[in-house]
């Protein structure tokens, strides 16, 4: 599998290589940032996105940030990378997962004040690789838990962008698709174009294509069809957020996909880290639910597609109850519904 | 009720007035055609869309050749009729109204050879007039047996274009949502977008708005969470053919929304004339479904949004099987499930 050529954020030769995903999948090419405002811009402007790939990069950032300041002690070093750190929180303020990253290494900073400056500076650059190994490991743990419910031959339909470009290269329910494939089991996917903003056919369609794996593009409105034709053994998708009970938010689209799948008697699979999991909250009515700009509906790429004057209704996520999960896959395990209890134990 | 802004198609001081459907929702547009040859083109390039307004614009096209014929007895003017007769019949060979139309327009000929050639050509103008009256009346019956079924303060959602712009100017399924604002009952709508062509946001939307009613518009995956929040009392959609049983096939993405619309208990129906049954096919499974071009959904207003080398699948229709639909509305009545004999029976 060429993972590089899906792997959204990589440290090398002292630089952060990114892959511009605002480019694709028309055009693919790298962005090298030298500083951490170049890292901030990108994140800023949607080229690197998804948010553990945006915590990859915050903490490459932060590494980044690190080499260029010239101090005479630990508390003068100390000082300007926590202006850096809160700036680069900042570029995103709501990706949990950036915040995360960044306050770890400002902590391993901490943690390792009696090392000299430059002893330091190289732990960083170490520290926010391990990040993204740690993460690119989870993703392959998810993808071996996962690959053990897909057999020889299955056709799997998944929605939005849970894959290698959101992640260290590897992704959530991608990783279960790619390790599939590495094991020799011949699958076929069907991928969900994702409307308002084409996740699944500007980024998911792209890295799988680039991978090799047999690909169709449909329509949101044609799952269901699909499944009718007994063209769909599994669904498996992503999660941005997992209630204690099972129930689970994710990119709009997917409770209508268990409602089908339900219907067609279709394993639907939810593949996520462990960390998506958030036990504080009991079910999935007490998840937040954002809702986007009109535009993205009406306006698509510039292009007016409905009169200015309708109203929009624009919920960027949905929430599937638990019921309707026949597993929820991490890097721990598969939990198989029903979860109470088990989300809750491990 | 505006119905003038949303008429496609029309008979105006001998000549025909179209609006060009290729520039909404964004500019309003008539055009007018004075000679057949300029309907064909118009009809060609999707100016005006819609099997009952193809075949309105297909009759008006037979008188405006009719005007233009200079001949000195029936024979000469017959054949000189029929020549641009099977000219516009080809516009698009696939519109079962639009043969059907010009047929219509030709026999009428045939049936008034006795006639001037000065009294036939005021008749041809007459008889293509009816058409477009006939289709009118046949609407609003539509209109008014399906208006019984909303209640005061609903909310319906609906998909496609079923529209005053596919027919006469006051539609099937939106007849139904435009008797019932007439009615003065209080009613919202929302509008499925309707990947990949999007006549939900291009046309349901603009004409919706254009008639005051209270429309918010939403991409397809959204329907089943909108449901699910209590949102939608009733789905109606229109009907491309209607086997014997009541399967239906519709706009891709009508199955899925019949499954939803169970699953949350919601009463769906079928809004179309009754030349829509196929009384000829026993069920749903023996409808072919057109497949299209894979530019419909990977590079949509030429913008390219998916990589070029992935497979699509892109069927224009679905079928829903009769199971799933509460109640076939026709301008002669509203038929429940079971739909057996009934259908036969009128």
């Amino acid at each position: 599998m060429n993972i590089d050529r899906i792997t959204p954020v990589k440290w090398e030769n002292g630089l952060v290589k990114l892959i511009d995903q605002t480019k694709l999948p028309i055009v693919y090419e790298n962005i090298y940032c030298k500083d951490y405002q170049a890292i901030i811009a990108a994140i800023k402007t949607m080229q690197v996105r998804g948010a553990p790939a945006i915590g990859i990069a915050g903490a490459m950032a932060v590494s980044l940030a690190a080499q260029n300041i010239a101090a005479e002690n630990f508390d003068e070093f100390y000082n300007q990378l926590k202006i850096a750190a809160d700036e680069i929180s900042a570029a995103r303020p709501t990706a949990v997962n950036l915040s995360w990253a960044v306050n770890r290494m400002i902590k391993f900073a901490q943690n390792n004040k009696n090392k000299s400056i430059e002893q330091l500076k190289k732990l960083l650059i170490k520290e926010s690789i391990a990040i993204y190994e740690e993460d690119l490991e989870m993703s392959k743990k998810i993808g071996k838990n996962g690959a053990a419910l897909i057999k020889d031959g299955m056709t799997i339909l998944t929605h939005c962008n849970a894959g290698g470009l959101a992640t260290s290269g590897y992704g959530t329910a991608l990783a279960v698709i790619y390790t599939a494939a590495e094991q020799s089991k011949k699958i076929k996917v069907y991928a969900d174009e994702t409307r308002p903003l084409l996740q699944g056919s500007r980024l998911t369609a792209y890295e799988l294509v680039e991978n090799g794996i047999d690909t169709t593009l449909i329509c949101d409105n044609m799952a269901g069809w699909l499944m009718s034709q007994g063209k769909i053994d599994c669904v498996i998708v992503g999660a941005d957020r997992i209630a204690a009970n099972g129930d689970t938010a994710n990119k709009i689209g997917t409770y209508s996909l268990s409602i089908l799948a339900k219907y067609h008697n279709i394993p639907m699979y939810i593949a996520a880290p462990s960390s998506t999991l958030d036990l504080s909250i009991k079910n999935g009515s007490m998840i937040p639910i954002e809702e986007r700009s009109v535009d993205e509906v009406i306006r698509p790429f510039n292009v007016q597609i409905a009169p200015q004057n309708v109203k929009v209704f624009n919920p960027a996520f949905d929430v599937t109850p638990a019921e309707n999960i026949t597993a929820i896959i991490t890097e721990k395990k598969v939990y198989f519904y029903p979860f109470v209890d088990k989300l809750n134990n491990d």
